[in-house]
């Protein structure tokens, strides 16, 4: 069949032009008569498209010199560990805000490594809504704050960053990075898997605040230190060459585009267009997200009847609208509307939305 | 330009097949209207996918059922530090044979989870040979034995495994996996990066006897614990699928063609050809490894005056022969010939040798 509108919560939807240029280019990158995949990491070839991957990034965010750029592997998952393991000492407490699953994996998967510290949570209110920052218990004396700053499955996005002193912030902005501009100078690390908005899954893309890679101090194998990482370009050992590559042609397309401002712009209509069909479908969908704190990423709703889901799922998929299942612990339906998900493809899913409505009501 | 013949030591050559494969699909994927590289993890298209790999290369290698297969990231390296993780407790020692630089780095990133025991070391020897089995001092308390089946700057290769009593045997097989045939049962676990012999880089291949799984105690993170990874099928987090796609259509091309005993006496027949070349070119061209230990897959050479390399480089990659520049640790050339590098490639490297040296001479 013809591509369809992909509306998967990652991982999701590349850029087309992204997409057509790697097929065309994947027996032969750049005249080499090599996949890039088949070349050295160590090569010139590799390492001239890893640089300008990495400047075409600092471009794009503003990125100060005093933060290095990191492209990991290994998932946002695993960061929840390295984190703790590089930023705090042994018997450090760090404080986390959790606002969904996975800032609750976060930091579960943190507990090794520092005391974990929940300062301020939206679980009771089933994370309908984000913790109030005045509510926050934070302590002054954390190693770090962590917090994420969209929640992938519940839908909820902080749309400014939360002040915390002089204590480092630390954000997972696995799915909404590169969706707006962003002040980086606020933050201490940021990590994201590429497999939202960067690229495919296997890569991960770390921005961090270089005085802190000097406080690893606790016993621990070379190849779990940022430092180390850093010190390397990335190349400790050989990176996932593939997603860095694709990594690359998302931030030039991203450029062409016209950057993160073009971005925010076009996000924020997206968004805008999914969330009043759903508002003023008169309650045949709903999205239950306290107004202030619903992500322009993923738009969990769901149909005034469950019984339908099923003839929802059917048809959109038969329309050509793909991958708009609820994630199973909440049911219904999840949009993703990441940066390569185009304006068309929101405007296509409205459409069949106010005709299913029609022909089901 | 077209293709060129690729003796890259990794990442490496991929089959052209399956190159052209993932070229035809890569916009639409079975017919389902997007990327691989779009679908979630957790849908029925991937899964199925995931699982038809799995299987595959469980008939390639008839791995036994208490064996698990493992489909991780990381590299190599992290596993490095993993495995002890997750195989020895605090207090543990190791044995480490160590004859190359792969084994020289496992057994330094191990030293922070597990006393570490150089049980065997070929470095006197500048690792030109393999330490002898009868002079290893290995100890009936170790938690495992690790070694290395074939060394990838070096270009020393065991043709044999050795035999090591109950202790669980652990080898790296990144650079020689997939090369022949396999008695599985004779290893507690094995690991492999997939650049050299199954796909991109990014991912790791694992195959570990499931009794082992039940070892790790220490504290960590959940994301560490291979059992977990295991339990959930190797998507506790999101997967490289790229990778594992990439690693399940090379399995489908080893088996076209003619499963790995096809694949041995075919990487037989290239590597002799390429010794026999060198061993015949009255010292013109050299490799000082110990016969019994050369490499079917890493042929380090050099000439006989290394004033002639940049002329070598120059006029090889002229005549399409990509990455024949020696690691930087020893010099010279290097030629890596594993599964994905066809026959005709090593035929053609040989005349350019010959005819390099008349020319040359």
């Amino acid at each position: 069949m013809s591509r369809v509108w992909n509306f998967s919560a990652g991982p999701a939807a590349l850029p087309q032009a992204v997409l057509e240029r790697a097929q065309r280019e994947l027996l032969d990158w750049n005249g080499c008569g090599a996949s890039v995949m088949e070349l050295s990491h160590r090569g010139k070839l590799f390492t001239g498209l890893a640089t300008q991957a990495e400047a075409d990034l600092r471009e794009l965010l503003a990125i100060p010199a005093d933060y290095a750029v990191l492209f990991l592997q290994g998932g946002a998952t695993q960061h929840f560990a390295q984190i703790p393991m590089n930023l705090a000492g042994e018997g450090d407490s760090a404080d986390y805000i959790v606002n969904g699953h996975w800032g609750e994996k976060a930091a579960s998967e943190a507990t090794s490594y520092v005391r974990v510290n929940v300062a301020a949570s939206s679980k009771a209110d089933h994370y309908l809504s984000l913790p109030a920052r005045d509510h926050w218990q934070l302590d002054p004396g954390a190693a770090y704050v962590h917090y994420t700053s969209n929640e992938t499955i519940h839908g909820v996005e902080y749309h400014d960053i939360p002040s915390v002193g002089e204590v480092p912030l630390v954000a997972d902005m696995s799915s909404n990075i590169l969706s707006e501009p962003l002040d980086i100078s606020r933050f201490g690390l940021i990590y994201a898997g590429a497999q939202k908005n960067i690229g495919p899954s296997g890569l991960v893309v770390m921005i961090v605040r270089r005085d802190l890679l000097q406080r690893a101090a606790r016993p621990m194998a070379r190849i779990f230190r940022y430092a180390e990482h850093a010190a390397n370009d990335s190349m400790l050992n050989t990176p996932n060459t593939w997603g860095w590559y694709l990594a690359g042609l998302t931030f030039q397309w991203l450029k062409q585009q016209g950057g993160l401002s073009a971005m925010a712009a076009r996000n924020r209509t997206k968004a805008e267009l999914l969330y009043r069909a759903i508002d003023e479908s008169g309650g045949y969908y709903r999205n239950p997200i306290d107004l202030a704190a619903r992500s322009r990423m993923n738009v969990p709703f769901t149909l005034h009847d469950n019984a339908l889901d099923a003839a929802f799922l059917q048809e959109s998929g038969a329309a050509g609208l793909l991958a708009l299942k609820g994630h199973k612990a909440l049911g219904g339906m999840r949009a993703s509307l990441y940066n390569a998900v185009p304006p068309e493809a929101v405007e296509a899913l409205v459409a069949f939305m106010r005709d299913f409505a029609a022909r089901h009501g």
